[in-house]
């Protein structure tokens, strides 16, 4: 590490990585990393995402509350009215599948687009990018694969148009339950980077677009959600259940970490887990690959019962990303969209957390502390100017 | 203010805005607001931004220190072979420009595809986007004015080629020096809003054309770079000298702010005033139109002598957005147009600091406080499931 040649004033915190500053109160999410508490806009996540619509959440999320019956309905239309997309984002999406951009990267240029004949408001440019987004993704991944996008259908809810944008059929209602209840339960999680992300762009009085296309930008970092890929490859790696425990045990004996178990925030098990794997449960119950399932949760049982075995003084639960993991793989989404998925159900919190910021929020301007030298010359008789 | 239920841990920093938080150690540029002083890279803002070309301050911030000689002409060279912007980007611009958006906008969608075509890398995602925002932001203005883009010339110096794909010629030596100051002298700024969102995107090791993308759009954001304007209206208004004390002694008399002067973090005279004064003097004086120069700083001594009278407790001196207004005024840009040619000296700082960021910094990841209520309970019998 470098000297410090100019220590911060006494009033001033150094806080790199800006782990233990508060940087904003809100409403919307508290992750409570001690007791394996997430609570969604007042909602315990185990009594919500499994039950509401993502219409309902993202009212919650956007209005502060859960919406009556008529609201319900009126909002669920302002949002299907706005599934389609500006004739210049899909220009863009087709020259982005020639140059095969990654799907993520093809969602930020979409997104950055979608102010594009729109004026600037902010609680319609979250319905928008909101609205947007599934079908932004499905129409990337059709149209990248040879195939013609799928029609806007107004009709279906927004998790099942999500599942219809990418296979061109309309999803069963298990399906798009299962889809639905993964969108609810990743909409929103405190101030991670993305969301931070977005609240400092829109600090600036910028637009919620432009903190929206920011925080994808943050997303897509492998640190953030942007390596979900090797939870299931392990999984897939063994491919039945009696070769689970050589595998895992060669693994740990050889000192790898098991990708989908242990996360950073929570010291006990992180409560999406649990929405997500009985989510998964249901679904593969109802209709999924039946056999899949099996020998992943069999994975699991192996796997738990070895961390424990080799690291028994640390506790090591079963992460998030290991049951979206199965949940997509299920509803037939290939790894390299699970990010783009994620985003899918985030940017509603992205949404929230900008409008709750243009409300209470302020500028978001920390310090920086000057390690460098001070006294350099410019030389302009040793060097051409101009 | 709502009330807090959940205070946070005692390890925890509450500091909402971040304003006395230290979130980054930079060997990049240094505000010392107490001094008056601005060093970037180790240079004095007065020893360096006159002097250098914006090439040289480029491999400065890019690489720790000037360029040898060759070094500086096959840099020279590498950016000025990154003009050219892809297909996808100009097709983009067109369809903007039919829509008439903001050229704020039209450049963030612009960067947001500098990707297309290439492969992610952090230094060459620089260089790409440093040298492809004056073509950007050139090229959309020429177009949403009815007019072809301008060829490239890789032969031009990076500030005359920007003013060569704003107008269509190439600029006198005069006029791309005056712009070159400019670039250098708002190169980077200590961890503003727009570099602390490149930051905190590539702290999730995410790429440069995300970082750089999300830190335009707080730019954009009128706290931030997005309301440069009004700081020549006043000697618009004004309009001839002898109008000057009572225009100004009225708006003071209102009780109205005076744009052009005071800065929140100098509490002495911002040294990039200076360094923007003497280079927009020099400039108007070698060709300029010297009376609109005269007028204005005419205006600022009224206006300085009134501010002495009307708030003598406070020291407000001439900001930098006022010789900011004036140089670029000069060169014939529009209003519409500063915080576009902000982004092209910046994008430099946003870029030095992700390579920083990458080298030497961790996720940025700050904790919020949740004060919304938290027994809710989603009633499933009065809401239709799904």
């Amino acid at each position: 590490m470098l000297t410090i040649e100019s220590p911060p004033a006494e009033h001033e915190v150094m806080a790199e990585g800006l782990e233990s500053v508060v940087a904003a109160s809100t409403r919307l999410s508290h992750v409570g990393g001690e007791a394996g508490q997430l609570i969604l806009a007042g909602y315990a996540v185990e009594d919500l995402a499994p039950h509401a619509s993502f219409e309902e959440v993202a009212y919650l999320f956007l209005h502060g509350r859960l919406p009556e019956s008529t609201e319900r309905i009126s909002f669920a239309r302002n949002l299907a009215e706005r599934r389609a997309l500006p004739h210049a984002t899909v220009s863009l999406l087709r020259e982005a599948a020639v140059s095969k951009a990654p799907p993520m990267d093809a969602l930020r240029m979409a997104a950055a687009t979608l102010s594009l004949g729109r004026k600037e408001d902010p609680l319609e440019d979250a319905l928008t990018a909101i609205a947007a987004f599934p079908t932004i993704v499905g129409t990337y991944w059709r149209i990248s694969h040879g195939e013609e996008s799928a029609p806007i259908r107004t009709e279906l809810g927004h998790a099942a148009h999500f599942l219809q944008q990418l296979s061109g059929f309309e999803p069963s209602a298990e399906r798009a339950r299962a889809l639905e209840t993964y969108l609810n339960t990743v909409c929103d999680h405190g101030l991670n980077a993305s969301t931070f992300t977005a609240r400092v762009i829109v600090s600036t009085r910028s637009d919620l677009i432009s903190a929206i296309t920011g925080a994808l930008g943050a997303l897509k970092g492998p640190l953030h959600g942007g390596a979900p890929g090797p939870a299931l490859d392990m999984v897939t790696e063994i491919g039945t259940r009696d070769r689970a425990e050589s595998v895992i045990r060669a693994r740990l004996e050889r000192g790898e970490r098991l990708m989908g178990f242990g996360h950073r925030v929570y010291r006990v098990r992180d409560p999406r887990a649990d929405v997500l794997a009985r989510a998964a449960e249901r679904f593969y119950t109802r209709g999924g690959n039946r056999r899949f399932y099996d020998l992943a949760r069999s994975v699991e049982t192996t796997a738990l019962r070895l961390l424990r075995e080799y690291k028994p003084d640390r506790r090591l639960d079963t992460n998030v990303e290991f049951y979206t993991a199965l949940l997509l793989h299920g509803l037939d989404l290939p790894a390299d969209l699970f990010t783009p998925a994620f985003a899918v159900g985030r940017v509603l919190g992205w949404s929230a957390h900008c409008l709750e910021q243009l409300r209470d929020g302020r500028l978001i301007r920390p310090q920086s502390v000057y390690i460098g030298p001070r006294e350099l010359r410019y030389d302009t008789s040793g060097v051409a100017v101009s």
